[in-house]
């Protein structure tokens, strides 16, 4: 297989933060064949101890720069509040021509911190899997996590095509699909499909809770705020570093929901059924065609 | 069993709309042990005879007032956009004394329809199970579906408590537990925990379905909008006769959007934080207290 034998060229693989995707992605080499050395890096011996144990790494350290020396490819696993720091620690262990990716779910503010803190001649490309869940932690990594999971890479003007072809090459080794979008790009659209919906859920988890309506409330009240489940850390760093297109996306629901409280209070049926039947339309449309590709791919998902 | 004696004595069930809901009454009431005849009314001859290939129910009619006839019960399976025509048509065939309830989203409409339009002693309480799915339609009727489903009763001042408590009975014989709440606080709450969801899970595919956003989207979307899969019209009735709870609880939303855009503008990460981290501790004990509660009722859900 082409793919084995270039993740196997990589020898050593850093990653930087070894929780939910940090662990999927050590499970997922290992699964997927890599022969190499998978490193951990974290702040919390306990925890590295945890990756040890679930074989999501083979080798633990705490000190970043030690950890990324002689690593052909590093992952930035840790929440992207914690990157300045981590960039600046890595720096001395870094070599000209060393790979380096991560997992965070903006990117315009990662292009800008890497751009800005990786020595010269290291090569970044940000890297989005839309793969995880609300549970944090190794414990719930899975060798399968990637398994038909959207990639969004993230190149600039100035990426080498060379390094964005290696990175999805990676990806798609353990699992995934790849696609490429602008970070710019990416972050307006996933505050949209993801960063909104996240706050939303939270927004009506508090509306539920006053007056204890939660109490009732059932299954769908379940999906709908699942995701407010999510780390709190984790998405306030999110939120913050996609603020614009946070507000921006904020201020599409409220105009959303402001149409359809006029057509409440003008008690407009017409208006208001077409409204939701063009929704369900598109959802449904969505689900079938999510369902086709991956019963094309012969996944069980 | 008590229960199982009590529903027999109901002896002849009319089940006005069989599809989804009312189709799983029927294969509920047959599984709980009930022995009398199911009677299913409806306008299309097609979808009468699907409710019997199902087994949902024993006998079929498209005239409401022959359907009642004889029936000791009477449960409204239609959208409440109905109810008025149908309860027109139901008043012949029913006598005093007759027990008649509904298992519509939205109570205060209802309750104030039946008042109008149901002849003098024929008795009524309205009910709301909390079960369905987005789908609709006999073919996904279950015996299970009311198994530990909350079902809420909606009383006003002047029913009879033997009224609601032969009602109880019946969704208590069919695995449901139940509660009761004035018809006007049933439509207060519900507005936050379902049809307010419902109304974002709209909004949400209609932002992301503008610059094919949704093509990107992963599971948390899809969880967080499966509700807006459900049926169009249905939602339009449950919107339309909850109209001020519903306009309500919008206001509730925009402002709580409007704080978060005001603490993102500010770049406050303190305030965010604490908000998320307490949507999550709320939305966590929920799941953990349903999840303690099934476990103590021995059910799988």
């Amino acid at each position: 297989m082409r793919n084995l034998r270039i993740i196997n060229e990589l020898d050593r693989v850093a990653i930087v933060g070894v929780g939910l995707l940090g662990g999927s992605i050590g499970l997922a080499l290992r699964a997927a064949g890599f022969t190499g050395r998978r490193i951990g890096i974290g702040r919390r011996r306990s925890s590295l101890n945890k990756a040890l144990a679930y074989d999501a790494v083979d080798e633990v350290t705490c000190e970043p720069a030690d950890g990324v020396a002689g690593a052909k490819l590093v992952i930035l696993g840790a929440p992207v509040g914690m990157f300045a720091d981590l960039l600046r620690r890595m720096a001395p262990g870094l070599k000209p021509g060393t790979l380096v990716t991560d997992v965070a779910s903006t990117k315009a503010e990662v292009v800008r911190l890497t751009a800005r803190l990786l020595p010269r001649g290291v090569r970044f490309v940000g890297s989005h899997p839309m793969a995880g869940s609300e549970k944090t932690g190794v414990e719930y990594a899975r060798a399968d996590l990637f398994d038909d999971a959207l990639c969004i890479l993230t190149p600039t003007k100035s990426t080498p095509p060379e390094t964005v072809r290696q990175v999805e090459v990676f990806w798609r080794a353990l699992g995934a699909r790849t696609t490429r979008l602008s970070p710019r790009q990416h972050d307006r659209l996933l505050a949209r499909i993801s960063h909104l919906p996240h706050a939303v859920a939270s927004a009506l988890v508090q509306i539920a809770r006053a007056r204890n309506a939660i109490e009732l409330a059932g299954p769908g009240f379940g999906d709908s705020t699942r995701i407010a489940s999510g780390d709190a850390a984790m998405w306030t760093d999110i939120f913050r570093t996609n603020a614009g297109s946070m507000m921006e996306a904020i201020d599409l629901l409220i105009a959303e929901l402001q149409k359809l409280r006029g057509r409440l209070a003008k008690d407009d049926a017409k208006a208001i059924e077409r409204w939701l039947a063009s929704s369900k339309t598109t959802r449904d449309a969505w689900v079938a065609l999510r369902y086709e590709q991956s019963r094309k791919r012969g996944s069980s998902t």
